[in-house]
């Protein structure tokens, strides 16, 4: 049984929401057993079922808009999103899904889980969609503000043991987001960073690769610091809300328009659906001693659920194993 | 007269479109007097009119793809770029306007206009859309990848003069691009930058904006380093290529869906139109001893004709002069 805490009430639309992803992925997935933290009362209106399913009761919610995450997990232990990430390290659960802040769960898993031994940053890596219709692996979206070229190399694995062992890519191909394609584009870092990925034996490595192919990249994995991961991160969402409110605002026009508009109502809906981030899963914090998938603040059941999912897939192939190897044989073959 | 330059030869269209445009120009624009540099058997056949327009002869053009745009214009100085830049240096016009490769034209601007006195820095600063209909001002769009937050004052002056005097808005608020709103957000460079803005009379600063606001931000100017914002630029770009790409295979589908496309076809077409940088003018390189525009390298001849009007009124309304007195000012406060 692969065994998974639930942050029932972090999220716009917690716990409904949360509860009833849960209650689809106990339906769904038959070697999972789940953990809900959060407040009994709250919660029990959306148990329809208590197979493999318990509650622990918190008390408490880190709120959303948190302006110092260390501080609000430190002195809220007993709010779900601590309890559910200190089970992972009393080793209760193997993983956690949570869809609270970003900034409070990033703090609260290097508190509270711990970092792997073997990777020396931790990076948090959301999937985005691209119009083959899969998805591509983005990091560091806001783990690492500034680093050395080294840890991303060590992020770049974790990446491809993930993509090859989550989405079933044999050989996952690293872009390095830049602002030119030739080599020896970028800052100092983005160099240094190229020419480490291109000698090493356990990467693909693609190349550099400008974010104007963002959503139709030649590789699998895009990364870059934390910082600028981040900003392409946000660039897109900006973009992709922006061209939907002009797109809107102009389909509305004319009687002709209003017309097309709803004959096309299905058509924009999946069309919408195709770039809704919840659709494709969580984003995973790579680096720790155990699996803390982040799903989206507004997630409804179903993203919950896809997060879920993406959760007990990592536990089951062991990635984080995996990761550890790969880094544990490089440091070996440094110092012979 | 405001007498500008025309690299007649640079662009995927030259030099039809850009005689086109510049013919647009011509008819438009009263007070302009205009010299084409490139290869009068190829420019002629566009030529409709030769009031207040001359032909220079060029030899040779610069390559889009030129990987070291520095020799590409030490070597070709008789290209039509680096003789219409070097135009501007002889006092022979006071503005240049090209489709032709970005980087060389950064380059050849730097070689051959040259940077003007007090400002320690270029930026290219181009115009995105925004869902208000109107356009923010981006920059360093891939001038200066690293650099100091003193020159980034500098920068947010000529932005936010060009704001006023050009884009007439009363008051121009300066955005910095980052990665959360709060004030502490951010790299070093970031929170440097922060203060500095922040505690400066000649500016009105909004704060940090967070790029999920990119085309619908709080401010009239969005800036970052250099990296950055070329990232923000290219993300835009990528996203709003995908999006559209994903739209257009969704809408296309089912009897319905053709049938609501066939309606909508015009209101499409405006999107796209809104979309479009070239509507909107080219992007400016600030910080010269003379106003350098670089229109879309695809540019029509409406758009390069944007691009044309756009040096002028920088041309008619002193914005140079105007920045480089912000800035002496500035240095005789700070040594009184």
């Amino acid at each position: 049984m692969i065994k998974l805490a639930i942050d029932a009430m972090g999220g716009d639309y917690a716990p409904k929401e949360q509860v009833e992803g849960a209650m689809l992925a106990i339906k769904n997935i038959p070697d999972i057993e789940l953990t809900l933290y959060g407040e009994p009362a709250k919660i029990e209106p959306y148990l329809t079922d208590s197979t493999r399913i318990s509650v622990v009761p918190s008390e408490g919610v880190i709120n959303m808009g948190e302006k110092d995450p260390i501080r609000a997990i430190r002195s809220n232990r007993k709010s779900s999103m601590a309890m559910a990430l200190s089970s992972v390290r009393n080793k209760e659960n193997e993983g956690v899904v949570s869809s609270g802040a970003t900034q409070a769960l990033i703090a609260g898993a290097h508190i509270l889980v711990g970092r792997m031994k073997s990777m020396k940053r931790t990076a948090i890596a959301p999937l985005i969609p691209n119009i083959k219709g899969t998805s591509t692996i983005l990091l560091d979206a806001g783990g690492n503000l500034e680093i050395k070229p080294e840890y991303m190399v060590q992020q770049a694995y974790f990446a491809s043991i993930y993509a090859k062992e989550i989405l079933a890519i044999e050989k996952p191909l690293v872009g390095l987001i830049n602002i030119g394609s030739e080599e020896g584009k970028g800052r100092v870092l983005d160099q240094e960073v190229f020419k480490l990925f291109k000698e090493n034996p356990n990467l693909h490595f693609y190349g550099n690769v400008e974010p104007k192919e963002v959503l139709n990249p030649p590789c699998n994995i895009l990364i870059s610091d934390g910082f600028t991961a981040n900003i392409v991160m946000k660039t897109i969402e900006g973009t992709a809300k922006g061209v939907g409110a002009i797109l809107k605002e102009e389909l509305k026009k004319g009687v002709l328009g209003k017309l097309g508009l709803l004959f096309s109502i299905r058509n924009l809906k999946r069309f919408k659906k195709r770039l809704a981030p919840e659709e494709i899963g969580g984003a995973m914090i790579y680096g720790l001693n155990g699996v803390v998938i982040k799903a989206q603040g507004s997630s409804k059941a179903v993203g919950f659920y896809n997060g879920i999912r993406q959760a007990a897939n990592v536990v089951r192939q062991d990635v984080i194993k995996k990761v550890h190897s790969v880094i544990e044989s490089d440091n070996t073959d440094e110092k012979p």
